[in-house]
């Protein structure tokens, strides 16, 4: 073993995290013969007192990401998994709580829902089961020692309305070409997180897999219900409608691509295309962005969702 | 504009195929105030009397790539969509039968489902819609002018037993460490292919939208009810329901990746895994394949599913 | 354990295989301070006597594809890696010959290159590699106990000639709206397959490695020597460069997709594009496929490359 | 059209921003019979004064994101892509300074490199490209109207030392089972991202492309150089390069994933694996991020470099 002689004195470090990404983890409850399952992809992100491993490489103050990692599965047996949010609590808790030299943890986690299958003779129903939808259940726990902070969401949330949304009396300028439309189609991949309000452990804690079905539901609704003069507009009301029906959550973020679906001009072939036929376009897209947040809530969430 | 010299004559031209690959047509169906939607994404590939173009760029024989995406949005049309076996029916023929130079068209389609958003109040359940699922519908229309061959299927489509699978008595040999199991998670990404007995105009067609759901039923049906002793008995459960229910079927190929969910040892940590904790891997993973036929059929779909 | 009754007798069983897939290996040796690597994903497929595990799971022909794995890990250090083919070679082989079940292994390789790292004071140069370039080199081994196909060749190759390129003089249809283009941009990610003659012990074989940099240096020195009228013709003369100058090589097919260049239409600005400014299209793009092969070969590459 | 009841009183906006995503622009250069190319994919977000559309749905402010598609494409002919930066800062400045409505932008940037074909007899060389390596650079202009933030940076550099890395010495928990390394394999996919100094107009510019290559190089020369005993001194020490060797870098983060190689245990098989056959792995990974500062400067670099 060598070592380099220190680095030059006007270079300092600066916020510094490290863990294991992606430990992909199923839980399986059986109830009698029925089964439960819980299917998680769970990242950590741990924070302290590392100024000594950056510098000279030395590893006291180190618990290896695979041990992160072992923690983990251990704790999926040893305390079961009731919800994404309270399994990430327990990690986080356990970390800052444990090692001294760790301050801080984040534990980010992936949901992906299961279906039964049902079927006509068998058993099948009780231990089987087909993933359910595109979408992706996440959430970001994060916690000091004294406070937490718990964002979810979801992503990858494919949704479309086939009519009423228009988009006209935009500005124009030199390099403006677009057509005004009175019907399209309005689509998108919802991504979207929310943070709730609970934040220290004297509070009472959400009913977490209920109260993210309600948002889930609300947003959806919101989407299908509003008359779209732009997808800003529509998203607000997606928020808007979160935040009013949800009282457990403080804010919410969204990042909404325009899955442009643009009607072909079939004039060429003597053809009139009465909204009838469009072609789903990849790139480019529009991307509309904005947090909409209870009166009085700080706003916390990142203004760039693809972080979480 | 140059010109290299022809070819050494040693060298000849062998199968050869062209098209536009991924148009991806939107068809919006408005039947009074309730919206119906198809989502396709449309490949086409044209063989014929093209030995000029390689030979010397001579395009005399070649309807042009684009001019085949138009023909996708134009017959969307003028057509509508029906199901993707005749969409792809109807594009194939147009080109054999519309162009001397093309002898065989083969369309490649796949299929993105959406459900209907159900709201409390609004009128969006009429036009509102989201993405079903993970799995995509595909099919594969060959046609030469006389016979047709039709290939319909699916993909990721992600099942999982948590029990009734078991795996032991198998071969051993000086490279083999695998431990017996006797109670495993059994969970595959399907991905399955199947071709219809009907080849030609004469014969009454499937009702390809009732049939493909039929045979979707029947292979996750089988898949959840068998009690599994290797992946490759469930596969060919799974083929056989298939071939038993749907009498329009000939033969059916599966590849099933094995994604292993490996049992996570605890014992290090005085834990024990009564198979409730599993690490779910990526790479590598087994990877099983077969065709499961009606008696008396040919063996015609490829060995490779990937390419379907 | 149960057991389902054996189904029905009109059913029976096809082609089938299995085995691990994506077995990733890496293998370092050492030649003094002087490091060198192969890395390789490797993907076992083995045929035989397989019908007793379809119809009553009994296992006692299928060596697990665990073993399959370690056989790799175990060939990497027992025989080191040469060559893909070489080492591809060996597992078919092994498979075949020792296991009386087994009468057929076909293994596929993807292949990672890297570059070292030159630093200008320090030892890395021996020891430290960067991945190089976005293709991957690909290699499919078929034994049956009596004969080889060996199939090699490269995906994801990314290349554009920014003139030397037209279209025109192509087949019109009433659905033909494609201007005529005198100047384009020609791009493409090649991916291609070429065969080799060598099929039998007693022939010598191809130094594999350099014989499959001498394909690739002909393919893609051909394209950019080809003055383009199509995308077949340039598809040809790679073709035909390689088979010419190439003689272990029997046949070679091609998958090349169009990637298109669009010049911008700029007037609406006040502005001339001369051949200056393209958008770069996702979806969709031709799509060119062709054999070429030496006069008296066989045509045994499949039509469709993304199998391989 | 119909309209909703304007939300709830206690429901307020937040931060938001929209624009058009992902425009692929390609541009040529020709210089004579050489060529040049640039090939970057351009994001653009706006932000200013946009309460009213989210609350109503009234475009006014709101230039269209197909007219910031359209301006991307103008500016690539009227001005040229000298480098992705200088574009970049063309672009932000335009759309803040010229509407009202508008008061900030950021313009993100993807850029993908090429290199020349060299051909033995052809004049290829002058216009035909291959896409070069795997690595994409990035960067993320930010202007106020006042002042200007640029970070720039690399993404998917994947580098691997076969040996001079330890891991051993770090803490220990009831869960830790991790054996001590002495001699492994360190490999990691390079994410960085570096801050400019430059901020106003008024100072003298970086020369952007030559800046770049000179961070670049640091910092892989850094981790080649590095006899490790952890990768967080590993990134230190390439971070310390970087700011140590370029002057007109403020600070750099890093997001490096530790790509697994685990020595596979071939004792089972009666062999001995002398650090030479290694299993590539998937997930879960070690990540390890960090902020690297010259002395004095802010941090601002986002913590979450999946962000940029």
């Amino acid at each position: 073993m060598t070592a380099e002689s220190r680095p030059a004195p006007t270079v300092i470090l600066g916020q510094n995290q490290y863990g294991k990404a992606e430990n992909r983890v199923v839980r399986i409850t059986r109830d009698g013969a029925t089964h439960h399952i819980k299917d998680l992809n769970v990242s950590i992100a741990l924070s302290g007192d590392m100024a000594e491993v950056h510098h000279s490489g030395a590893n006291t103050n180190v618990l290896p990401t695979d041990t992160t990692k072992n923690t983990v599965y251990a704790f999926a047996k040893e305390y079961g998994i009731e919800s994404a949010e309270q399994f990430g609590i327990r990690l986080a808790r356990h970390f800052v709580t444990s090692q001294e030299s760790i301050h801080r943890a984040r534990i980010r986690i992936e949901e992906y829902a299961w279906d039964r299958i049902a079927t006509s003779g068998g058993t099948g129903g009780e231990h089987s089961f087909v993933r359910k939808g595109r979408e992706t259940r996440v959430s970001e726990i994060d916690y000091d020692g004294e406070r937490w902070q718990i964002i979810s969401g979801l992503k990858d949330l494919t949704v479309l309305n086939s009519t009423d949304s228009e988009f006209w009396g935009y500005a124009k300028d030199r390099y403006t070409t677009l057509q005004e439309a009175y019907d399209r189609i309005l689509a998108t991949d919802v991504s979207a997180r929310w943070r709730y309000t609970w934040s220290a452990d004297d509070m009472p804690a959400p009913a977490w897999d209920s109260v993210w079905e309600q948002a889930r539901t609300a947003l959806i609704e919101a989407f299908a219900d509003t008359y779209s003069l732009s997808l800003q507009q529509t998203l607000y009301r997606m928020g808007a409608r979160v935040v009013e029906r949800v009282d457990e959550i403080a804010e919410i973020r969204f990042a909404l691509p325009n899955n442009h679906h643009f009607l072909v001009d079939l004039t060429p072939f003597g053809l009139t295309n009465d909204n009838e036929v469009y072609l789903a376009a990849d790139r480019p897209y529009g991307l509309i962005e904005a947090t909409v947040l209870r009166d009085g809530a700080d706003q916390r969430i990142p203004a760039d969702l693809t972080l979480l």
